[in-house]
């Protein structure tokens, strides 16, 4: 029997667990699920020949102890956590996979790790992950009939189901909410178009929008990516006049979202003093010009230079509840951005019947036969309740299917890798469609 | 007689090093200025009795041998070589006198200054300097009859004298053009309004600017520095309720140098790809969305929200040749900043005869008697010429009178000190009259 163990059964494990146990008779699988939380361990596995383990992650002896004799580790932990995992893992010569970007520190060990002909496999789950096997396929099939790429755009969004848009911004927490609030900040964005580098301050990253429209879904809006130019090697596309890849949100989201950052409300840089005691209305006053008798509300129309009639951005930023007298109740001081967080979950967060919806797109630019063609290729997928989130799922379920093509001896890749091979796609993108994960092709010839 | 060591002979030490010379004889003082670049040193002594040294400031052994013997050094060298000479001071029990700010790695030093009975002087300069020197003698003798501050505000400006302006931005530079470039970033200003802590985010530091005018001078622009609540232990300003502290300009400044700071221009924190190769004109498309026709002018009036017939805003920025199909010239790739420092050096610099002007204003509101209570305080200097910068004597004066005290043995504090106590300031202020530089008073009682 081989040996799977697990690392962490929070939201995004609940689909790799069910596939892995689903699949686990057939392949003569042991499957073990560690959690700092046993009971939510013991929660998501159904199978009775599945162990769950209470464990400490940071406690080196036990996870090696955990991970003796497996073949494969999967870490679907926070991602800050896997290389302590990793180290362990090369020691006791494991395959490992997690769906987390591919980290400098694991990229070290990259040559010992091939040298223990070993497959650390990274980025694997939705975004990075389908997006790589997806956009791979498609890169990778065009080339194959003589076409030359020229431009490349490819836009994720987690977003709401259409039925479950209850708030003037059409969008819910539907994952980490610490990374939307502060999406786009860090550094200047930068991506190809037409041949000119393009570089985007943040403060100007949500004024920069692309709408795109998906059959049957309607049109999204999409802001860019801090650095487009990142996979440009990965994907062989060093040649490309356009590169640009973003993230999706319903029209309208993007210039409301605007306000925040140019009020200063999602800064992580420092403490706001007194803050644990504020309320909602006072934390935004603190980035408005003192008045003795103005209106916050008339204040902040007047220093973003929101029109009077602006109804659609105004009513969404009311929505929010920043105008509230509420007080924030973070327990002590935090940073503008966690205030901010802490404001929007009350009013953000799934209700237990909500669904959510992941919609992916690519497009492609290419010349075949001296002709200009176009493909653009996408994904729609929405979840079940607030539980079996399409987040989850697509996070998951790619993962667990290349575990089974690691397990099953198919890859013949070693080192730290990317889902980025026909080796690795092929197989996985095939399996994904039973599980209605499908991408739709749409071809234009100019 | 006595042994004064100065490092740097650079613009800023010029009116320092005539004071030396000047009252050299007088006081039984031996001069010795030593620099990297000899004929540098050379050319600013006048006196026969200083000695001119080439000398590498991280040369330790170089540095030991020369102060060794020394009642005093001076340090006029970029602020990170001071801890270097600062050290070297400690161990041979030599007092040190700087115009820069005291780092906290100096501050680390305090307790073993003390204990060797020695001084080490910072921010004894211009600003920081004369604002401290200022500020405080006006504090100071408001306390001392009864009054209680309850708001305290504080500018200062670097300009070019009214009849030198001859560009739209009424600006050129008679500083370090980097810090004038990056002004503001680095983080969100704050300060206390009214007792409300306000919090600005870089991009908006510029459009959050106050008027101050300046009897015979007129109207100038200030914006916020970063950290306006620095000194207000300093300063005995625990429970002031308003405490802002800033930098003048000319009065449209700040809205023209918003839109580099909009477009991202002002960025430090990437090198641009191919920008050895552009013109000023490809430096500022880098920053705007693509377009097969639509010329650069046409795409920043739009992105930027430029309206057609401001005309006071377009006519500054096409003064800069930033549309020009010039070849910006740096022999590297760079960031940003460094870019639009070189485009801008090329309008920006004094001519030969043109003479820079600094602007001071502090106002501070306070009761007294149950009587609310205002008094401004100004400070207008102007330069002679190029090379004898209104910049280079109130940096340079004020701290060459303050080594005079340290000499006369008039200091009794010991450590890392500020100008902020009466022992300095009530003497240098009082000299600094006979050279000119005179603060203004006015009273109001409201």
């Amino acid at each position: 029997m081989k040996k799977i163990v697990v690392f962490g059964a929070g939201l995004s494990a609940t689909y790799l667990i069910s596939y892995l146990e689903e699949n686990a008779a057939e392949n003569n699988w042991r499957l073990y699920v560690a959690d700092r939380d046993l009971a939510l361990a013991i929660g998501k596995c159904k199978s009775e020949n599945t162990q769950c383990i209470a464990i400490d992650s940071n406690d080196d002896e036990a996870v090696s102890k955990l991970i003796s004799g497996a073949s494969l580790v999967v870490s679907m932990l926070p991602a800050s956590l896997h290389i302590r995992i990793a180290r362990e893992c090369l020691f006791q010569k494991i395959h490992l996979a997690t769906a987390s970007y591919l980290s400098a520190e694991l990229q070290e060990l990259d040559a010992e790790i091939k040298k223990n002909d070993l497959i650390f496999l990274n980025e694997c789950g939705l975004d990075p992950g389908i997006d790589h096997l997806s956009a791979m396929k498609l890169l990778d099939s065009i080339r194959l009939q003589g076409g030359e790429i020229t431009e490349f755009e490819s836009f994720t969004g987690g977003l709401v189901a259409p039925e479950c848009v209850d708030n003037p911004w059409g969008y819910k927490f539907t994952w980490n909410p610490r990374n939307v609030v502060l999406a786009g900040s860090g550094g200047a964005v930068k991506f190809i178009h037409n041949g000119q580098y393009k570089f985007i301050p943040y403060h100007r990253v949500f004024r920069r929008t692309e709408l795109v429209n998906i059959k049957g879904y309607g049109k999204f809006e999409g802001y860019a990516n801090r650095d487009s130019l990142k996979y440009r090697e990965t994907y062989g596309l060093h040649h490309v006049k356009t590169m640009y890849r973003g993230t999706f949100r319903r029209p309208g989201f993007s210039k409301a979202w605007n306000s925040f950052v140019q009020l200063g409300a999602t800064d992580d840089s420092y403490i706001l003093p007194n803050s644990s005691q504020m309320s909602h209305r006072e934390f935004i006053n603190t980035f408005l010009p003192y008045h003795q008798t103005d209106s916050i509300e008339l204040k902040l129309k007047s220093y973003l230079g929101i029109e009077q009639d602006d109804i659609y951005l105004w009513e969404k930023l009311e929505s929010t509840g920043i105008f509230s007298d509420e007080k924030i109740g973070l327990p002590s001081d935090s940073t503008p951005a966690q205030i901010l967080q802490c404001i929007l979950e009350k009013k953000w967060s799934l209700k237990d019947d909500d669904r959510d919806m992941i919609v992916m797109w690519h497009r492609v630019c290419y010349t075949q036969n001296n002709t200009s063609k176009t493909v653009e290729s996408s994904l729609v997928c929405e979840g079940q309740d607030r539980k079996h989130t399409a987040m989850a799922k697509t996070v998951g379920l790619p993962l667990a299917m290349a575990c089974k093509q690691i397990l099953k001896g198919s890859i013949s890749l070693r080192g730290c890798i990317l889902p980025t091979h026909p080796e690795i796609y092929t197989p996985v993108l095939n399996e994904l469609k039973k599980y209605g994960i499908v991408f739709n092709e749409t071809q234009i010839t100019v």
